[in-house]
């Protein structure tokens, strides 16, 4: 038995919710990981209107889908960013941006944070994947110099933005997976680290494991999940491929868009970057990840037509099971 | 007959002016390279005091060193950057900061700027090093997703904020060496194409080459060096040193001060890192610069009064001058 | 929509032309990059025959193939070479090589290159691929002592010779695209640039972009797409393995036979070898590039009638088309 | 028409034979190489009775299996290994361990070596696979300080005790096929020679080679075949994965057991871990070796019956043949 | 100031301690490691001697020379290896010997290791470095398998043998640094971890840090420091190099004798390997080690009374301190 | 005991003979390596003029300089190349060039090469360096088409005509060393095997191991000296860096001229290139060469006055001597 795969519906929202089942069931997905964007999900909908949830699942019923998590990612980011500019008023809703007033969208973010805890719940789901946002992440080239206050201040912030989001997401047994991210309070190894210090290790917070922005940052995906195995509640599959080497191309992308060529890395289709998904997917295993493995679908070279179908094919391709008995136990046969 | 080598007096701004050339004269630099914060220099000083450059150069006369460049990072940056922080706070003077709020930070930078262009002309030295400073560095990230309008609006700040600077410059012979860094608006190689596209190539701006920002991100310095050879006003020596290769550090360095071992990379004395120093040396020989080569010594693991004679001594070990004739002129000697 | 695929004829020249147009249609190719040896294609008898094209795209059309462009490397290699030796006595026919004097087989040559802009003209194709030769070639080692001079004559025979040719190609509408390999004028980077310098850049002169011999050059084939895309006007696939590493094996290949495990590299069926496929594909999207994608194959190691319908199936897998909009688009949907 | 592709039955030796055989059968296999242990072929059983080998062939034939190789690592091992313990106690049959005296322990399997070829020959096959064992393998670490005698008293312990094997290997016409292995008198390039040396490189000792042990000791088994054209013997695919690269993972694999993601390299099933089998398969082509490819599947993160199919369909795409000219002839077609 | 530097005596045991004191003292050094073997140290005569010590502390008072550690490898080993063989017998004396009977040579070298602690003690040192030894080394390949009991069973024995002897060990105030090394309990990372689980993190028990075996096994001997940081009790400078990269030479060594080039890594006098020994010292400051750092002399390619003032100008270079602020502080200068 | 350096004097033919003695002299080297052109020395003055030879040893005993091997790379050229053109006319004098017809060129160059071991023997050396040429080099790139037999052709040509000469060094006593490189008949590993097998491992044909051409051929200058350990007859440290990298400059060096930082590889001055000298010397010990170690000085970069004398003092620092025993025997004194 393979475990189930799901397609993330974030970079699908210029179609319907309905139209993202239709393809994804089409293409032998078996649920989804809603975003809470366009029309997929929206948890002031959820919580003012009773039919609202029940709507989703009979789309999921009626092309066989399920669901194991959703996804908000875009009002997380504002809980905690600053500034808050023109980036955010290109992606948040009316009702978050409302004038635009800084303190005013962080706070709207947090309660839409806390609602999507209560949708989740209320669909049968208990993780919500999502980003922190961070005030400190414009300080990552250390200079005008940070002093250590700065920083942990920023740690601060987010412990005292977030806890009480978690304080809901404890109250609907509903946990939150971050995905480690530049942009974000947690964007590498020691990051994270330092994150989960700042909230006190409790069990609300965990991660949302997507390797795509470990690989041009030199990080070791495989490790990552054995050190922090305890907290890993959801897994994301993007992928991404180093573009150094030339001398030019640099790793921080030099403000290119994507898929230009000069950019020093690149997201690309699950499976065509430097993520060793097999050694990952043998660690998932090794300890005992038994959630989705959900494929958040990024490549800006390629029709994404083509590719999620190819990415779910790809992945499922590297979902062996375990065995159950080592091989050198037939030795002892003699 | 080796190039000039010169000590940039920055990192000793805690020390006086006569301090450091003392401690620089007595290890045998050249020169100094001076930088216009603590009593070091005073632009300011210099446009209202008509005797105190000649003071300046009095204590050079003193100590036998000559001067080629002087030096204004902490102001270049404040002309450009958004948001205008703590950070700037601590190393700005109240002079610059005045209320804080930030159009006028960056508008007093601005006069500063000019004012070290005249500064250099007294002091009779025709390049000023310095930053830029950035409107968009903090997008670096590309998420929250960041529209092509908004870098190129931040390219136009660069040049409308700067324009007028130059026109200075340009009126005084003297040119802006900016350094290539993280934080500022040329950070690697395509930004330095985009900021000199932005500035119309105008000649009063060129560029401060310190390749220790190359390394990590994984540029290659020396190849810098050739296709901006036109470009190269300045030399700045200093040094990195990769530190990531266990999966676990990180390219971006997780918000750690220097010298942490958890950092993805880390500022070393010159030689001690993995700059190409003798390749760079001998594109710098073919590309024909001829100014002086300065050593900014950065390194938070040892100590400077170790470090500072040391890296002298390597920069000169490594200075060879080129041979008159190549060597297969002898073989025509049959 | 996929771009066509075709098979390049040079090495099926044993066959006939009908018998390769069968089985390139039986595996699925588009159509066919015909060679001008074996009896596939007769740039003498297409001048001297008013219906000899005809009868060659009466084949085509029996087997549903097209043509996009006609190659001449074995003639265009004579134009400039020095020595004319033995080894081009085995692949020069008999009215190219008359009584072996070398200036006459270079102009003989150089005739059939003419024809040859005439012939693809007459079957309505405007692109020729092939070789310059070189008079140069021999000095690679730069021992003897090699002067400037040499090496500048070596381009100017170049320009003299083929200049006359492309004035014809000119008047025909008709592009050379040359083959950037060893024993040619251009064999790497820089030479290509010296040779479009040397023949002033003229549109008549352009590239096929063949990345065979980049991979064991350490050439990157992905970037000289981007800084030659304008010269682009052809594309054949043809792959490298490198076999250095054993500290025996040398790049130059030590005079071995294809196959000889000893050789330092060794062409490879598309797919097998060094090439980065995918990230040239992605690169051809980037620039624009529309025209065909050919299949050289050439492998001593594996029986050609396994190869070449794997070798389409392997490109046409990456040839996927550019999405419409970038994924992250749909973040704005909120 | 491609090589015999075979199973190796000694890791599922916890099934009958006739299971094994079904198994193997159904999946697309040519033939197994059965191993002597469960109840797969006893070579004392093939001495004492007459109609048991019949037996054995009866259940290939019926499953329309060929036989090429039998094997008898494990009491290969026992010949000469110093100390005889409790590993070799849970590997070893009553009827070799007996009363658990190591010499006595070594001379039955010494025994059982022998009857091994002579069951090879009754079965008609002139190979048999598997190990030798190794007086001075735990002297690996060279400490406590081992003298040069010590270490030659092993290779001639190796050779005192193989040679009378190898005279009734002789004398039937078999020929004994050693696995390079750590625990082995050979387990590398430069112990190969050596022990090729002891037994005075007697034709009825050559080469199994199995690649996985290859990469983990950074040693080159595209090259080892060339060096021991002669002498290779067998061919057994068994891939491996390094999983050094953290700074952590030793290359000795901390006495963790398989599938420990802390081993610095592990088994995998053939095509997933380093070894560059279609160079492999290419060389194997060049020294003409024609017998049977066997995968000895290894795995303890995969579930054996996926991957044994898996294995087999890997290893049929790689096993290309030779072409019959080469590529280059037809430019002689002019 | 930099850390005292000293030179381990044991590789110098053919000489008369007096004379290692004679030629250390001249060299430079500052100290010395004192070996349990040759005349240097007996712990024995120092039990039954009541003057013996006092004689040792003359000597070095003689040539000025420190002692901070003393050493005893040779028998550490003995406590746990099993087998006992000819090896042991040619590194201990005959009183550990006596009738080579395995489990009675245990005993003795477990007494001595006690009485060593009391030699330190009485030298005025608190550390004693050396070896385990290992009953479990000989399964390090894993085959014939392993089971977890015997892997299990092997830390035990080493808990077992040893926690009586760190009983007298804090009984005098004196620490035990094993030095992590291929034969010994604990040989690379892992086995680090659980030995030290084993002996249940006692105090007694710490770490000799010696890189030389880090580098071939592929162990990071920088991110060691940081990991067991408040173990490392002694540090021990040798240096090994790295052989491999011809396909030949593999990682175990082949049996092969020191300074053969076959061998794929050898021991060379400090400086002269793969350890990046700048980054070792850097991590030392930053981890506070703050004791004496040894050179263990060995390179069986090099004349030692060459290589022993060498690397003490190595090391004694590379010691530079930590600086008393950050390069930055002085941009708070303004 | 180190081994004696010598000056090889080729590339300092510019200068009269007794100004380089001067200069090796004073800069401490211990001999010269001679070359035959410039006036250092003339194999034909010497066969005609009785005193010439000792006029020769008298400059040399003048400035207390020894003479181990002569050197005529330049005619031995000229014995084999195919073509004869302006780069021999170049490097050639009068009496060799003559009409420049090539047999005739030829012909005249292998006399000077007879004469040049009878002047070796004049001066009581035995070891004559040089180059052999090659008629095949220029097939290099194996396009066109190049059959067997045309190679097999290039070897006979080499034994040909170098038999008759090497027949003189029998006679005389002395010995060829031939040095690989590319333009001759050796140019690599495998050639070199070739090379030797033409001329029957006659003993009077050895090599000069000069290790600059083996690193950007990816050939181990180490393995080579182990694999030829009987055919090292000379010693020469000429030193090359590795450029390539970047993409864009290739292997082949591009026609550009030396210094030139587009060529993908360069010669360097000893000891500032990718040549691994201390494994090399290492190995030289190994194999028990105890001929002079040679200075060939080439670096288009870098002051021939600065180079030579640093050349020396680095070759120097590295040619320690063995031990007389193991470090660890040192463990027997227990």
């Amino acid at each position: 038995m393979t475990r189930p795969i799901t397609l993330f519906t974030g970079q699908w929202a210029d179609l319907s919710f309905e139209e993202v089942a239709r393809l994804a069931s089409g293409w032998g997905y078996d649920g989804l990981e809603i975003a809470c964007w366009g029309d997929h999900l929206d948890p002031w909908q959820a919580a003012e209107d009773p039919g609202y949830l029940a709507s989703r699942k009979e789309i999921l019923d009626r092309y066989g889908l399920q669901v194991f998590a959703i996804s908000n990612h875009l009002k997380g980011q504002a809980v905690c960013d600053d500034p808050i500019d023109a980036r955010h008023r290109g992606m948040l809703p009316d009702r978050i941006w409302g004038d635009g007033e800084a303190e005013g969208v962080r706070q709207r973010a947090a309660e839409e944070m806390k609602l999507t805890a209560r949708a989740a719940r209320g669909l049968g789901v208990d993780v919500v994947v999502g980003f922190t946002g961070s005030s400190i992440w414009k300080y990552v080239a250390m200079f005008p110099p940070v002093s250590q206050d700065l920083v942990d201040a920023g740690y601060q912030d987010f412990a005292d933005r977030w806890n009480p989001i978690l304080d809901v997401f404890d109250a609907e047994g509903v946990r939150f997976a971050h995905e480690v991210h530049p942009s974000e309070i947690a964007y590498d190894y020691w990051t994270t680290v330092a994150a989960l210090d700042a909230i006190g290790h409790r069990p609300a917070f965990g991660l949302n494991w997507d390797p795509s922005h470990f690989v041009w940052q030199d990080l070791d995906p495989v490790g990552f999940l054995w050190d922090f195995k305890d907290r890993i509640y959801h897994v994301d599959c993007k992928d991404a491929k180093r573009q150094v080497g030339n001398g030019r191309n640099g790793r921080m992308g030099s403000h290119l868009a994507w898929a230009d060529p000069r950019r020093g890395w690149d997201f690309v289709s699950t499976g065509h970057g430097d993520v060793p998904w097999e050694a990952c997917f043998r660690m998932l295993n090794t300890i005992g990840y038994d959630g989705p493995i959900s494929v958040e679908w990024e490549d800006a070279g390629m029709d994404r037509l083509v590719g999620a179908p190819e990415a779910l094919q790809f992945v499922r391709s590297k979902l062996f099971d375990k065995p159950t008995a080592a091989f050198d136990a037939a030795f002892a046969s003699g």
